[in-house]
Order: structure tokens, then C-alpha cells, then sequence
């Protein structure tokens, strides 16, 4: 089954957001065995909308559209698949159920703009929206289908893996596909694939290698389609294993849907062990990747965020001295910051930062994207120096991700 | 002049690579007043591209191309281009030579699949690329233009501002366009629709009105374009006005660029305050948002993120009796860790957060999703409850906005 994906909305076109949907759709599609074969970008222009609905339903069995179901008026798709398909609109009752309760949870009145969400085209199958007023729509005419989601991204996701992808599987018989994920972290991808390189060559024809990169991180995906099921769960578990023993066990962080910060926490839970952080340079964001974790209570027991030196001195105990004679960034002081948040906290493990995340504040010694890593337990600390960028949100993220991933290297 | 840009390749389509190129050439054109209608993605596929350089030339003057110019196999952009204008390949010798320059100067041999990049189509333009080894290509037929870049980013980036835009400003007149965007916080899209609903009907043609929602914030961005200058420029001033004006002005947290937490840091800048936080829901997220702010170290004193009890016992002087009586998620747990943070971090104001992130934890006096926050100085500590939803990292988010907001309320 051949997908298009069509993005409405006028933000998308003046380059005021970064079209993130398409990316992740495609890959959620990938883990069903469907292929993108063609993407397409549109305002909030009714006869663009429909031309690109022309265009798209000729081209691939399934369309999915995001964006423009909000309430506002320059939100039109709705408007435009019902005429796309020359029908009108009928009430849906069970969406004005679902938004009366919203609005009453929430202590407002809905408005008449709301209310009209509540109409929907006469063909549509309505999905929905638990994490939203907007309801997604399933059409099927022709054999082609169309589905809409709004284009929040966690709206759009939610629909995706709740809604429309189980009903992908059960409309269109995709051919046996299994994936398996490995999270590595410390190398890039280049270098990652100079592991893989013959690994790579001789994969048989069925199986595909996808590298997909984030900050301080590599997750590669392996994926087996074939008719033969059997075939694919085989074929999958041997050449996984022939993937992992052709890399540096330090690489591998983690398996799966794990992200690095899960993985932490598994090993943090299962040895029963205690977390904080001293965060000058990260700013709290360490804390926040830790604790996006579901669970990470169990193991995180807070963060002295110290962006003043005074924070430093008078929570963390870093000595005047050092800050004198070494500065804020340097390796004695995120030394004397993870000493101060185990002595602090009472924790059996922390992690400090500190360093120059710009755009200004650089020093010719110590440059914009200087920054100092430490971790450690009461027995040991090891620390680490980065040159990082000049962009200081890149820098802050960077900086995390390298903290956590010594804080892995160390438990390992 | 309307544009629209085609960007190809195999790793867009599968969600390996987020298009970033389409925002940043929509953002440059929009500097010269021209216009993106619609943008399309395809593969690295012959008549893919071939199909979709028929249509965009079809639908708008000015095709943009990016992506598929390398060297390696799956590129295959340049023939696609010569075969739909019908043309066949010559031998660019200044392209030749600039290639030369660049693998002496690294000390590489030409290798057979670089040097098929001096084969160009026939009627194209040359488009020196400084930063790269594949030249961009520009071709005129019928009126159309059609533009090809390297898919790298700043190879695209490089071609368009020395070499495409010039061309494009020279070659079409575009019609002036401006705009300004003013950031609404603490009510949804409908609400704002709402107050603006006389407005938005009685907008002229030109001016056009466009709601970008995030979480607990609304932009809105008014455009006017039109052939005289003049116009643009009063009209834009006066609707823009008129707009504002419609707003309960504690809506409006700030304008252009400026993001809730960067408009807070010029308040606090400019009265000379200091902040600090003291974070349990929210994880440290707060702080975060607070220090992605360049400069913000003016203001931001530090957080303590009391994620255990202990924490908030130890850090924040929080009464074991409190805790014990209303629990860690309550209106007097809040209050105290406000008084905590401003005591034990010296700031004029702190911020504090409370709440059951999920997806576990909730009890039936206290589900997922209920967060108490809490914002004051040494005066007067103002309160609020949310109830959320049940997803963990939507609740911290929202939390950390909605408590930023009651900041930004406090400080007016």
C-alpha cells in the first residue's frame, strides 16, 4: 500500500514551523510495512486543497491529511474534503458529548466557534480525539482512503496509533514486516556505520539497516519484510545479533523503544540506587530528560539548578576559592558540584554541569560551547571537557545527553 | 510571483531527515515578498520528479528545487530535470576546474562519480556553489523559472542568497508584503477567535489573519500585502492596533519574536528583579524554559527541584506537618515552596509546581493531572489548580507555561 501524505496550513508555507508531522508519520507508517511515496505541502486555501486531494487520491492508496480542523476560521480543511467529496455536513452527537465534558472538566463555556467541530462531513468515520477538541475523519471511497487528523503533534500521534494505523492493518494486508531498534550513544553515525559497513553490503534483499540520528545519539533500525512470517522473525533475530556483536558494547545504550534516559533508569531501579544533579550550563534540562521518565521518582531525587555562583557557594558548597582561582567552568568546580548535590540530596550517584552555552559570555580560554561534565558517587567522580557549538539551545541538549551517557558509561 | 518548492530524496520520504530546508526557503523568500503556494516531496525516483516538476511548473511561476545533485547512485535529480525540458547533457568546464581546485586543496584524487557532476543539462545557468562540490542549476522556459539546489543545508542556504534570490528579485517584481504576530497566553484559539470575530470578517483582501496555537499559547499573525507600499505599511499599523485592541489586554504576553519566557525575562530585566523555582511536577522543565533564554543568568538566581519529599523537608523548608495534613500536591504545599525558594535562593520572585504527572500515581481525590501551582514574592503569594490530562509530558509542559503565565499576571 502506497501512503501520500498532504500538510495543510498556511504556517507551514512561510516557514514559521518546521514541518516535524511528515518525518514522524513516515516513520509510524514504516513500523506497518507502508511506504511514503509522495508528500505534499498546502495553505489553508480551499481549492488547493482539494487539488492536491485530486492529485493524491490518484496517486496512492491512502492519503493522510494534518492539519486545519481547529475552530478557527482559517481552518478550512474540513470545509474542503466534504466538498472534495460533493457531500454535506451532519451534527455528530457523540463529539458534542466529548467536548461538553471538556469544557465542563475545564470551566468554560463552549463557544459557538467550538461547536462547529461538531459537524462533520456526511461520509467520514469520526476518530476520536482524546487528546484534543478535534475529532479526526476516515473516508473511504473508490478503494482509496483518506484520513484527517488536526496538526498538533500529539494530537496527530495519538490519532495515528490509536485510530488510523490499526485500521490500515486490518484495511490493507501489508506484507509480514517486523522491526528491531538499538539505541547507541557516544559515536556518530559515520563512524557507527564503518562498524556496519560489510554488515550492511550482504544484507539480503529483504532486510533494511535505517540509521536515525538525534543529538549524541544513533537508534539503527532493523527491519524484515517478507511473505514468509517465519522467515522474518528468523531472519530478524540473527542478523540483530550479527549487528550488535559487530559493535563496541559501549555503544549500545539501549534497546527497543528505550531512550537514554530509560535505560538509565532501568539500571538505576533494578540496582536500587539514588540520582541528582547540579546544573549550571543545562539549566534544569537533565533534570527535565530525567524526569520525563515515567517512574523516575523511584530513582531521581531532585536537582540543585545553581545558575548563580551563590547557588554554587551556598547550596552546592563549591569552595570561593575555586571559583577564584578556577572559574565557574572548570573540572574542580563540577568536581565540588557533585560532591555537594550527594552530600545535599543524599544520593548514591550525581551528575554536574557547567559552561559557556552563548550566544555571549565567551572568554578566549573559554570560548562559547566550553562546558565541564562530572559524575560520581562518594567513592569516585570522572569528568569530561566538550567544545561544543555557538547555538545554546544545541549546547544545552548536547550537554545533557553527553552528562547521561557518562553517568551509563560509569554504572556499566 | 508565487513559488512552489520540490524537494527529493528517499530519506524525507521515510521520515529518516525533518525537512528543515522548506521553512528556511519559505522564511527567505517571504523577505522578498514572494510567496510558497504548496510544496511537494518525492523520492529519489525518475518519474517522480519528472511528474512533480509538471505539476509545480503547472501551478506556480517559480519551482524551487533541493536535494538529489550528489555524486552517489541514488541522486538522480539532474537527468530528471534535463529529460522533462527534452534535453541532453554538455561539459561545464568552469565546473571542471573549480572541482579540481577543491580535491587538490584536500588531497583526493577526482573520482569518475564526481566528475559526471560537470555534466550539466543543456539550457541550464550554472550556479557557482561555493560551499559544496555540486553546482545549483537555474532554467527559464515559458515564463517558468525552475532552480536546483544541493539538499545540504547550507549549500541550499548559500545558493539561495547569493545566487537564486538576487536572480528571482531581478527577474519578478514582487508585490510588497509585511507582517507582525502578537503572542496571546491563558486562553485557546476559540476564545481569541472569539473576540476577534467582527475583525476577522471585515478584514479586506489584502490583510489576511492567521491563528498559530502552541501549548497554553496563541500567536496571531496579521499579513497585508499589496502593490503599493504605503498601504501595506498603514494598513498593517492600523489593523494591527485595532487587533490588539480587541484583546483583554492580560492576553497579550508580547510581540514579534518573542517568546512567554523571553517577554518575562525583559520585564524582570528591566525592573531589575531576580527569579528563582522550586519545581516538583515539572521536573526542572521550568528552569529550562526560564534559561533558553540568552542572558537569562541576569535574572535566574537557580531551581532546587524537590522531586522527594525529603527535598522539599530539607531544601525548602516545607512543613513535614503540611505534607502530612494536605499531601505534595496541594495549595499549602505550593505556597510554602514558593516561600522556601525566595528564602533560600535570595530572588525577589519564585515560582513553585505540584502535581501528578502520570501516568501512574493518581487517587480519586487527586488524578492524573492535577497540578497545583503557585508564583509570589516576600508579599503576597497568588495560587492555581489545573487538572490536566493523563499524558505525562503534555502535563509537565502545560504546567510549566500556565505557571509562567501566572508570573507574567503577577508581574503586571
Amino acid at each position: 500500500m502506497t501512503v501520500h501524505i498532504l500538510t495543510i496550513g498556511d504556517e507551514l508555507l512561510i516557514g514559521q514551523i518546521i514541518d516535524t508531522n511528515s518525518a514522524k508519520m513516515a516513520q509510524m507508517l514504516l513500523e506497518i510495512g507502508a511506504k511514503v511515496a509522495g508528500r505534499t505541502a498546502v495553505g489553508d486555501d480551499h481549492e488547493s486543497i482539494i487539488g492536491a486531494l485530486q492529485q493524491a487520491t490518484k496517486q496512492a492508496d491512502i492519503v493522510l491529511v494534518t492539519g486545519g480542523l481547529g475552530p478557527t476560521k482559517d481552518d478550512v480543511t474540513k470545509k474542503a474534503i466534504a466538498d472534495f467529496y460533493g457531500v454535506g455536513f451532519v451534527f455528530d452527537q457523540p463529539t458534542m458529548d466529548r467536548l461538553n465534558m471538556i469544557y465542563e472538566r475545564i470551566g468554560k463555556p463552549i463557544t459557538e466557534a467550538v461547536s462547529t467541530q461538531c459537524l462533520m462531513p456526511q461520509n467520514a468515520t469520526v476518530l476520536t480525539n482524546k487528546m484534543g477538541t478535534a475529532p479526526g475523519m476516515w473516508f473511504e471511497e473508490g478503494g482509496k482512503v483518506v484520513a484527517s487528523m488536526p496538526g498538533v503533534p500529539f494530537e496527530m500521534e495519538y490519532l495515528m496509533q490509536h485510530e488510523v494505523l490499526p485500521r490500515l492493518q486490518e484495511r490493507f494486508k501489508a506484507l509480514p514486516t517486523a522491526h528491531r531498534t538499538l539505541l547507541t550513544c557516544g559515536e556518530g553515525e559515520s563512524t557507527i556505520a564503518e562498524h556496519l559497513k560489510d554488515f550492511e553490503e550482504n544484507l539480503p534483499p529483504q532486510v533494511k539497516l535505517a540509521y536515525l540520528p538525534a543529538i549524541a545519539r544513533v537508534r539503527l533500525r532493523l527491519t524484515v519484510s517478507d511473505p514468509d512470517a517465519s522467515f522474518v522473525e528468523k531472519t530478524l533475530e540473527e542478523k540483530f545479533r550479527e549487528m550488535e556483536g559487530l559493535l563496541p558494547p559501549h555503544l549500545v545504550a539501549g534497546y527497543g523503544d528505550e531512550t537514554l534516559e530509560s535505560a538509565i533508569g532501568r539500571i538505576l531501579k533494578e540496582k536500587k540506587l539514588t540520582l541528582s544533579t547540579a546544573e549550571s550550563c543545562t539549566g534544569g534540562y537533565l533534570a527535565h530528560l530525567i524526569t520525563s521518565v515515567p517512574g523516575s521518582s523511584a530513582y531521581f531525587i531532585g536537582s540543585v539548578v545553581s545558575y548563580a555562583n551563590a547557588v554554587k557557594m551556598n547550596q552546592l558548597g563549591v569552595q570561593a576559592n575555586t571559583l577564584k582561582q578556577h572559574g565557574a567552568v572548570s573540572e574542580q568546580t563540577v568536581r565540588e558540584m557533585v560532591a555537594g548535590a550527594i552530600r545535599l540530596l543524599g544520593t548514591d550517584f550525581a551528575i554536574a554541569t557547567s559552561g559557556v552555552a552563548g550566544p555571549d559570555g565567551g572568554t578566549p580560554e573559554k570560548p562559547v560551547g566550553t562546558v565541564w561534565l562530572a559524575v560520581g558517587n562518594k567513592e569516585r567522580i570522572v569528568t569530561k571537557k566538550l567544545q561544543l557549538t555557538k547555538n545554546r539551545l544545541l549546547n544545552i541538549q548536547y550537554s545533557a545527553y553527553y552528562a547521561l551517557n557518562l553517568l551509563r558509561l560509569f554504572l556499566m
